[in-house]
């Protein structure tokens, strides 16, 4: 599915590509070598398309909306580069990682240097709120992180504390994005709320979809191996449902193991996919961007409205 | 050395001390664990101390001075969780490092967490400029340890390099912490950038000292083991000094192999404390509280100034 972002929002986005470029330019070379890396590398640039969705409202204070969605975008940056530490991953975005490249100890310090200087730049804008929300949402991403190691490997979770994490990891920045964008937006408190909600929803849509690409999607379009969920023990949704479906113990076992090799995983997936787990996770998927459409109730402006829908539709499509 | 700080100051960080145990109450419980057994290990809280002792002006803001100094000291603990993943280290003052007890991956996501929280606390104040102060010093100190890693194991560093190194990865938070004071102690900007210079210079001195303190200390009064920096290739003054001073070949091969044993790094430490490395290096930290004292000279409150000088003389002479 093509994206469906209008030609308004590609024409921020092509600006904010710019910008995103050169925003760490006063940094040392090892970081500022990182990051370039990390941004070339490609990424959807969501979180800074719904900071630009959600601001497009009268008296837009343009300079603290584009501050947001560079702010957004670094601490992600920042994120998958302390994620790649974690998990030990050579390949993001059909890319060699940082941490790969130049070592855990860079990655990490890297990654700092991005937090702090995201924090430096929304500071730019005066808005203490707009600070607190970005902090909140790394508070949040940090411990959906912790979460998710402190249950790698377990396969007795609950579904609640399944969506609890997904919700800290990925949503949080989500929900960051669009109230960002509507605060700079000039939006009423009303319109934040009912936004950041909208995103939440779609944020966790995201990443419910995200795990389903894990199990069954073509490897080269995806930039990177099917099964990594499987291989660090990350019970994702579609997991549980299978575990749960085929009731097979050879999957409950590789899951629980630490040590599967790459048989083990393709066999893992084999089960998996067998089940109908890619189906009703979708559906799941398919809830969530329900969800996220009627926060949008409150929202009176039509047109705005109906390109918020099309980025939940292309959520969970993709990759179709 | 007896800490000279004054009453006032001490019950300062009395109170302090118990805000610092309860500023992270908010998060969960690998968050707030690791934060507590970091900041119960000890420490010497010489950043708030710093804070305090340059907030002492008329009008001072109360609050933000306390925010402040949380901040400092919540970025320190973020540091030493993330530096003691980099090291490897499984002691630090004493006590087993949230890295060696929680693995690196908790340890990550729990500095990322502090930082994100510390930022929090100095945003409530409502001060931009004290965010931008903060910020700031996280961005240098991030640097600084990036350099630190890519000029491990080399011993052709200029002595310039040495000090640029420090300069970023101690005397930055040093420096903010004495903005961040003067600041909200409502002292002018000839009196901040004052305070700021005789910190970074006092931040120095500092670094220098705890580097003799590696080659020569009683390692129970230290709380960890001597000869780190000649295991993880750090080089430090006194080794620079050494490696002039003794034109040893052998202390040059131990500094630069990554393999060392135990024999090795003990024999190092002979060749280093042969020379006059240690001697010649508290001589260079007292240049630089020689330095951060005329800093002082704008200010005027003569007790002030004494108890700046003190804090210079103790942070040179702290174990003996």
């Amino acid at each position: 599915m093509k994206n469906p972002v209008s030609l308004k929002i590609k024409n921020q986005l092509r600006i904010f590509e710019k910008e995103l470029r050169i925003s760490v330019n006063g940094a040392g070379p090892t970081v500022k070598e990182s990051y370039l890396e990390t941004i070339a590398a490609g990424g959807k640039r969501l979180r800074p398309a719904i900071v630009f969705l959600c601001s497009q409202f009268k008296g837009a204070d343009k300079d603290g909306v584009n501050k947001a969605a560079l702010a957004v975008e670094i601490i992600h940056a920042a994120s998958l580069i302390h994620d790649d530490i974690m998990d030990g991953a050579a390949i993001r975005r059909g890319q060699p990682t940082i941490y790969s490249k130049r070592g855990s100890q860079a990655a990490l310090r890297t990654g700092d240097y991005l937090f702090a200087k995201s924090f430096l730049l929304l500071n730019e804008t005066g808005n203490f709120e707009a600070v607190s929300i970005l902090s909140t949402a790394v508070k949040k991403l940090s411990e959906g992180e912790i979460e998710q190691i402190k249950s790698a490997f377990n396969k007795e979770q609950e579904l609640s504390y399944y969506y609890k994490k997904i919700g800290c990891k990925t949503a949080a920045l989500f929900r960051a994005s669009a109230e960002l964008g509507a605060l700079f937006g000039n939006a009423d408190q009303n319109y934040i709320r009912a936004l950041g909600d909208y995103a939440e929803n779609l944020g966790v849509a995201f990443q419910v979809y995200d795990d389903v690409l894990d199990i069954e999607a073509d490897e080269e379009v995806l930039g990177k191996s099917l099964g990594t969920d499987l291989k660090d023990g990350t019970l994702t949704l579609p997991i549980i449902m299978a575990l749960k479906e085929s009731n097979s113990q050879r999957l409950a076992d590789i899951f629980t193991s630490e040590n599967n090799n790459e048989q083990d995983i393709a066999e893992g997936l084999h089960i998996i996919v067998s089940t109908k787990a890619a189906e009703k996770s979708k559906k799941e998927a398919k809830r969530f961007v329900d969800k996220a459409t009627q926060c949008l109730a409150p929202i009176k402006e039509e047109k705005l409205k109906k390109e918020l829908e099309a980025i939940c539709e292309y959520t969970i499509e993709r990759y179709n």
